[in-house]
């Protein structure tokens, strides 16, 4: 492998960010389908997230987030801000599925969406345009795309915590070793 | 799907365990198999580890760690303490190789460690036999195994933290619902 002068910094690049985005359903596929339910509905206490639920949550944002947003950045820029994301949505909308039938939607929305990408045609300049986030205001397109990528992973880094907290206990003192399971920064 | 009084630990099982244990080479060569080079040398800056350096270390775990310490339990108790892990041999060891390669190894031993971890017929009076770790003392076999599974997701996350980390810049205020680049606590 060669190294790279600044190996802690990509520049936004739309074709690796589309393969990037493409891995997950496999990635996800490979991890939790046949998983026993009483794993796949685990969670860290309270009102946190299984699997599961993340599951309904990339879902959603598959239906109405993030290529929903990128075409309003491209058909009518920043003139109304986008719609407010309901991050509590799958709760309803997930009730008395299993999760291989989410794992199989999620894989058919995002193919779907990355081919919807794709024939938006997007150029560099394109990558300027503005939208308005109903929170925060003025975003751009690139980072809007490059949002979608590590919210993905923000959700991979979830599902790993929320598995490995189940053995918070049984792993006795390597507890130290395991930032995912202590929460400190390693 | 039901909900179980306690979803937020689960007892450790050995069948169950085991079954995490498989899911990791697939769920990474999923997500890593074929990636642009410098997302896979990646890393955090200074000295962190990029996905590359992650499947050394996991794949030294396999040759020097998990199963090896098991079998020394079970063989010799806590006569002697275990050999101390080197959490940098994968520097050495992985020099020149390729990641498709790394993947290939992996998976190849992870499988042969269960074989040979299910060849141990281990009993639940087994799990409770000791070790000892040369840092922090005795330890059981259910400890080790339980941090092999919690092992895996560490650095699961920590994968998706070190990708995620290289559009820190891009994402733009979105940053601030990022905790997997923002590390606020969620």
């Amino acid at each position: 492998m060669t190294a790279t002068s600044r190996r802690n910094r990509r520049a936004f690049d739309l074709q690796e960010a589309t393969a990037l985005l493409a891995r997950t359903p496999p990635l996800l596929d490979a991890w939790l389908r046949g998983l026993p339910d009483d794993w796949v509905t685990a969670h860290e206490g309270g009102d946190t997230w299984s699997p599961f639920d993340v599951l309904g949550h990339l879902i959603h944002g598959e239906e109405a987030d993030w290529l929903p947003r990128a075409r309003q950045i491209m058909t009518s820029g920043d003139a109304c801000a986008f719609a407010p994301f309901d991050r509590l949505a799958q709760f309803e909308a997930t009730r008395g599925r299993t999760l291989p039938d989410l794992l199989d939607e999620f894989g058919g929305l995002r193919r779907q969406n990355l081919a919807g990408l794709a024939a938006l045609q997007l150029t560099a300049a394109d990558l300027d345009r503005h939208g308005r986030h109903p929170a925060f205001g003025p975003v751009t397109l690139r980072q809007l795309l490059a949002t979608w990528v590590a919210h993905d992973y923000d959700h991979v880094a979830q599902i790993a915590r929320v598995l490995a907290h189940q053995y918070s206990d049984d792993v006795g003192p390597w507890r130290a070793y395991l930032r995912v399971i202590s929460g400190q920064p390693g």
